[in-house]
């Protein structure tokens, strides 16, 4: 008889976190998740998810918490920054994303908790490029401090597999978008629905030509149920709709359901990667799995942004 | 008329450093070097060169530094670890050669001093791969803390370059040998020769049968001095021989001169990068260089290494 498995969520309070909690409180009878966050984000607790607040990069802190609840797995969907702020700042975005995840690993190694889920970014890690399908082998010039510190982490993540026997899996996220998503700064297609309802205006940054592939959340966290279920551990995938849509179209979708919707263009922002579509073969080579059509989560994600707003 | 250019040179007092600071102050009349190092290497200064203790990834030092030299480029050699050294305190590694660099970076901005040559490294930034032959786009999978700091510096240099204009040259640089070689850690080419000099046994990681390009020290020197005189920025380029060697063949051609060498096999590190021989097509392109014969250059370093143990 398998044991109850117990996860730290880091990062949990967040977009793709909250979606995987309530799914896999659903589907998973045997887990217990301890959400720690940086911040209070005063959700209620309940028999299967506990919230902490704490630091992931405090090594002391992280000690304590380890030795007292003896983790079998970390999530680690914890990001300060998303690409256009994190050139802000770079040496405390290097600080609060790069060296907290060296301690953390520090940490899981000297308490014998090996194995890591990283949420990584696909278009971040990437950058820009002249080719329009990226696989996972494809040569990795991030052009933000957000790309840059997400890289590195999945190599100290890499370097902790080979050297002390972590297992891991990587996965490298294209532009997700449903329920929950709650950032004003990333996510155009949640940020366009939600500005279309309170009727205002939606920057684009570029003409709108720009094409990228976009993937519903329930279809992240389906994704990750099926790779954790059949123990795939030591890989890093590219997860995305393996299908790209430029913005302008997208826009035209949600003004069809949303005629108020309002665009104004703006130049482009020198850490927006503009075109592309990560190949998801190497992902249909592990597991079966369903993409949700862009208008089918287009409608459930409007759906679930009117009923915040009531 | 152009006026004597200010030089900041980070790790002058290392082995390409004080190589490169012999050649310049030979060939080149209008410049001036500052060579800046964490400890004091007791170095005489002449017409051209001064040295200064301190610390580059302290910005308050740095601040009074650049405002008092008023730099118009840094050449960045510095590294505070090698690869099998950089995975004893990761944590430490990040922060000696990453946040230092990335400080570096931010002075250099605040001060308007729009140019860097940064020494990067061919071998531990691609990591192992299946290709033999690796050119400058190819995939990077850094196996050691050392290479991935680096690669990451290449990437915040880039940053740099296009979000705030600085200019800059990135070298991946082989197996350099030569004069002025003194790491016991790093090199196997000086190593085995001081090593039979002293009649000490020479350990080798591996087999011996690895393959990897070695070039000398002054062809790496050359080839700076060729790119900087081109005016040639903001690129990336692999400085080695482009050729490969197997170990085994270096050690009998230093045993058919030296055979008091000794030679004991131990199994391989998991920070040590088997195969590669980095593609110069890219250099080629740009400049013309000779490549030292290996016979010659090994001459020569034999030459250097009986000298400075007499």
């Amino acid at each position: 008889m398998m044991g109850i498995e117990k996860i730290l969520l880091i990062g949990g309070g967040g977009f793709i976190g909250r979606n995987l909690i309530n799914s896999f409180e659903l589907i998973k009878k045997d887990i217990e998740f301890v959400v720690l966050s940086r911040q209070n984000h005063h959700f209620s607790p309940t028999k299967t998810v506990r919230y902490v607040v704490g630091d992931y990069g405090n090594k002391d802190e992280m000690e304590v918490l380890f030795r007292t609840e003896k983790f079998n797995k970390v999530f680690h969907f914890a990001n300060t920054s998303v690409p256009s702020s994190s050139n802000f700042n770079i040496l405390d975005d290097v600080d609060n994303n790069l060296m907290s995840t060296l301690t953390l690993l520090e940490v899981m190694k000297k308490n014998g908790c090996n194995f890591i889920l990283y949420l990584s970014s696909g278009g971040a890690v990437y950058g820009n490029s002249n080719d329009r399908i990226l696989d996972e082998a494809h040569y990795c010039v991030p052009i933000s401090s957000y790309g840059i510190t997400k890289l590195a982490n999945e190599q100290y993540i890499a370097l902790h597999s080979r050297n002390y026997g972590l297992n891991y899996l990587i996965l490298r996220l294209s532009n997700p978008y449903g329920h929950f998503h709650v950032s004003e700064q990333q996510g155009i297609v949640n940020i366009a629905i939600r500005k279309a309802l309170r009727n205002d205006t939606v920057t684009v940054w570029g003409n709108g030509a720009q094409e990228k592939d976009y993937i519903y959340v329930q279809d992240v966290i389906s994704i990750i149920y099926k790779l954790l279920e059949k123990g795939i551990v030591n890989d890093t995938f590219n997860v995305g709709s393996g299908t790209a849509i430029a913005l302008n179209d997208i826009l035209r979708e949600i003004r069809q359901a949303l005629p108020s919707l309002d665009v104004k263009y703006e130049p482009s922002k020198p850490t927006d990667v503009s075109n592309f579509c990560l190949s998801i073969s190497k992902l249909k080579s592990v597991i079966d799995f369903d993409i949700t059509p862009f208008d089918d989560g287009l409608a459930k994600t409007i759906e679930w942004e009117k009923l915040k707003i009531l």
